[in-house]
């Protein structure tokens, strides 16, 4: 999927950019709308993305996203739950085909026994797709993890693209 | 204001990192997620920080932030009027005491016959002051504008917290 070359949102101006049927949109909460600048650092990209929320507070994950409170009381805003949760709720808010949502822990601060620094759930949801989930124990500093995390969900928003073109194509 | 050493999002957390009356959104359009990830790469941030809307399409600027379609008609998504509405917009939704907005033509295209390539309205919106708006004519591309806009979005909101830390102050 990422074997041409060119950086990640080079790949979605090339997959997307000719086209309306797919539209994107971003919920993030340790990458802080990196994923969204990425993006957006690209002319055209207004064509195909139309949105995200960074919901850094907890409140704003609940109230913009419709995160359920009892998933930010346990598992907690950094779990696969909430990853969902907020893919499918940013889809939701934004009107997009596409979301991509991002919740860690980039450190120094916030581990707890459980939850080391590193410790990344990213989410992809779309209409007509299943939500996928992924969990990612990234190294080294805050910088290396937002780096990692929205280079990892740029990828997530690549291989969505393509599987939704390619369904679109068939149908 | 921005006379002391360092970057604006560090003088923010020098500002806000050990208060909790004054909190921080943002609501962003030609930036695209900047002023947040630039905000959020400081470790400490989410102690001011709650959130941000990157209203991209005009539909997410009038569904997430309520600028009046009316506005986005005539003078258009980028006016002043709509960078006041999406400052005072995203305020509401993300319940913080400050918030800064930015909407512009990033570039190359987007530029019509009154709205050249780096035209830009910031906005900064707080509960305790005025809001305010500027017009910028950045220079240079697309990247260009981009960081030209958010340093100033960033100078623009530390500027506003300092001004209501000093109205705190006296009250």
């Amino acid at each position: 999927m990422t074997s041409r070359s060119g950086t990640l949102e080079e790949r979605l101006l090339d997959l997307l950019g000719a086209q309306t049927a797919i539209t994107v949109g971003t919920a993030e909460s340790c990458t802080g709308g990196n994923v969204a600048h990425r993006i957006t650092r690209i002319a055209g990209s207004s064509a195909y993305f139309l949105g995200g929320i960074v919901s850094y507070a907890n409140a704003v994950k609940h109230t913009v996203l419709g995160v359920p409170e009892g998933v930010l009381r346990n598992p907690g805003a950094v779990s696969e739950s909430c990853a969902r949760a907020m893919a499918e709720g940013a889809r939701r808010v934004l009107g997009s085909r596409l979301a991509v949502a991002t919740t860690g822990i980039a450190g120094p601060g916030g581990a707890t026994a459980f939850k080391p620094v590193g410790l990344v759930y990213l989410a992809v949801a779309g209409d007509g797709m299943e939500t996928r989930v992924e969990e990612h124990h990234f190294a080294g500093d805050r910088e290396a993890v937002i780096a990692a995390s929205t280079e990892r969900a740029l990828e997530m928003l690549v291989e969505a693209a393509g599987h939704l073109l390619g369904e679109d194509a068939r149908a």
